[in-house]
């Protein structure tokens, strides 16, 4: 605390992201990375980069980048922005459209950062409890708003919201931005891109950390009507003119030019996630349903935080949320690799389970 | 347009880079980057990063490079704060200390980021003239204020406030952040760096962009007393936790590891911008006295605006302020190779002076 801090800074509650230990043999399953690298295309992009000029500014508007990511989900690349990671995607949409005086409606179990955006730009959020199986049920957000935000799937819990549903909730609720976060579409999911030009209130917010293994460059980026980029264009030219640096987006040009890399990557890990999750079930554990690439988890005699850290001590790091309370019970697992798995499932038996 | 926008993006006036022309063999002297390529130990330092697994997300807190860093200036790692460029490391400053319902005083010409941060962040601005000679007078800044930011040496003009200037207005100015944004320190200029230590409202903002001949990697840093970091960390951890890649990470450490590659590299450039300065003075230029990597020339007989459109049709892009009045008749040249001074030369003889 000091004196020389705007006001503001004394109200934040900062995002604490998933801890990346230091130490070397973990198995990390605790934030969601791929277990495999990204495409060697994507090596080879970054190479030749690093020899175009590092000591020139990139192209600050990613033209590349967006005009082959506008092409693969067959829209304009006036319906693109990227970012420096989804993240910076979100923070820059809340400037843009959420900063309306009126609340903006989220799940009251979803991504932590929502809550914290809201505290940096002063956003009233109003929290929607999830329906009893923990899955977001979009009637309940048919109430006065000024935007709305989920995940889909959500996290933690990976469960997914049918296509249809969304565009219900679209059709009804036209006077805000609904955001669609799909960090994790595509391992088993439909993404709501397709409604884009449907839509012009609907903004789709998606990342290369997951799908394509690329956490340690981050890029995200948006997919909406013209006249909503254009403001995240506002936003961030008032912002950082250069977000995104040229290898990040030469690496993501590439990512997204291996679609055959790309299709076996994410089968694999949605075939992992279906080995994984009847193993859990074999053990006694209650697993939701997951079009991610992680299970949410509970075991009926074992509590989460108990759990977690006993997994700990064998070098085994999976995330816990001690709250809200209806979900202090469950872990949420990261699918790895076949290893990981196997390590992870010898690790439970050694408790016993 | 669009009734979906916050209101405050309609009211945005955002940053307009200096153009990045995508034709080939240009002489581009516009945007201040340097001529020289990074040292051969970033390229190695990427190339090993990118086998480091990118699937993973980089450190957080950039621990390794801040330690670089800090032992670099003979500070502690929590007296560092990195983020994707200079610009980024400014906004959260913006957010973080000037947010304070007091006007934020900063040069009348300088960065034309600063009143663009003013606007995103709702910070009332007050700008302060230079003087006769176009030179940031301290004295001029004893006034009530929420804040001080200015670059040194100055852009567009490349003029430098010596060291002593800077701790009397420290001295006296104990109540709100003193920002000073040394972009351009390396080719010429002494650091606040070393005034960090005694003065618990400094704050020194250096980017890589220019000395390190990074443009192209984005990372920028703030060196400032724990208290004043701090507050840059709950901005960023309510923004966007891990705003550096592994790639930059890795780039930048390497980049402050190399110091017989800065110092020649540095050196190059000063010896340039003298040649370039000289030869500039024959031709009939008054140059201002630089500091930078670039120089902020006018010539009598002919108006800046012209001269810099006719040499744009030579293929030669250098950089014109068409406002405010008294610098309209100046261009700001960026120093590059020798070829290069010796193509704007030869483009400006061409044109009969």
């Amino acid at each position: 605390m000091s004196k020389l801090w705007s006001p503001l800074v004394h109200t934040l509650e900062p995002y604490v992201p998933g801890e990346q230990p230091k130490m070397e043999r973990l198995v990390k399953l605790n934030t969601n990375e791929n277990p495999l690298p990204p495409s060697p295309a994507v090596q080879a992009a970054i190479a030749a980069a690093v020899q175009s000029g590092l000591q020139l500014y990139p192209d600050p508007e990613s033209s590349a980048l967006r005009e082959t990511i506008a092409k693969y989900h067959g829209l304009s690349m006036a319906e693109v922005f990227v970012g420096n990671g989804s993240d910076e995607v979100l923070a820059h949409a809340y400037q843009a459209f959420f900063r309306q005086g009126k609340p903006l409606l989220y799940p009251a179990i979803s991504y932590s950062f929502y809550p914290v955006y809201c505290g940096l730009f002063e956003v009233e959020p109003h929290t929607v409890p999830l329906n009893e199986q923990l899955e977001i049920d979009l009637r309940d957000y048919r109430i006065p708003n000024g935007g709305i935000i989920f995940p889909n799937p959500n996290a933690p819990t990976g469960q997914l919201i049918p296509l249809a549903e969304i565009e219900a909730l679209l059709a009804d609720n036209t006077d805000s931005v609904v955001l669609v976060d799909e960090a994790y579409i595509d391992f088993g999911g439909a993404s709501a891109a397709v409604l884009v030009p449907k839509y012009p209130n609907l903004l789709v917010v998606q990342t290369l950390s997951k799908s394509r293994s690329l956490a340690g460059l981050r890029v995200g980026f948006a997919l909406g009507q013209k006249h909503l980029i254009d403001a995240l264009v506002r936003v961030k030219d008032s912002f950082n003119s250069y977000p995104l640096d040229r290898l990040a987006q030469a690496g993501a040009q590439a990512a997204f030019e291996d679609e055959a890399y790309f299709q076996a990557a994410r089968t694999a890990v949605i075939t992992e996630r279906a080995r994984l999750t009847e193993a859990l079930q074999e053990l006694g554990f209650e697993v939701l349903p997951s079009a991610a690439n992680f299970v949410f988890a509970r075991h009926p005699a074992h509590a989460g935080a108990a759990l977690a850290q006993s997994l700990r001590e064998q070098g085994i790091i999976v995330r816990h949320f001690a709250k809200p309370e209806n979900i202090a019970a469950f872990m949420r697992i990261t699918v790895g690799t076949p290893e990981q798995t196997d390590a992870l499932l010898a690790g439970l038996r050694e408790l016993g389970l």
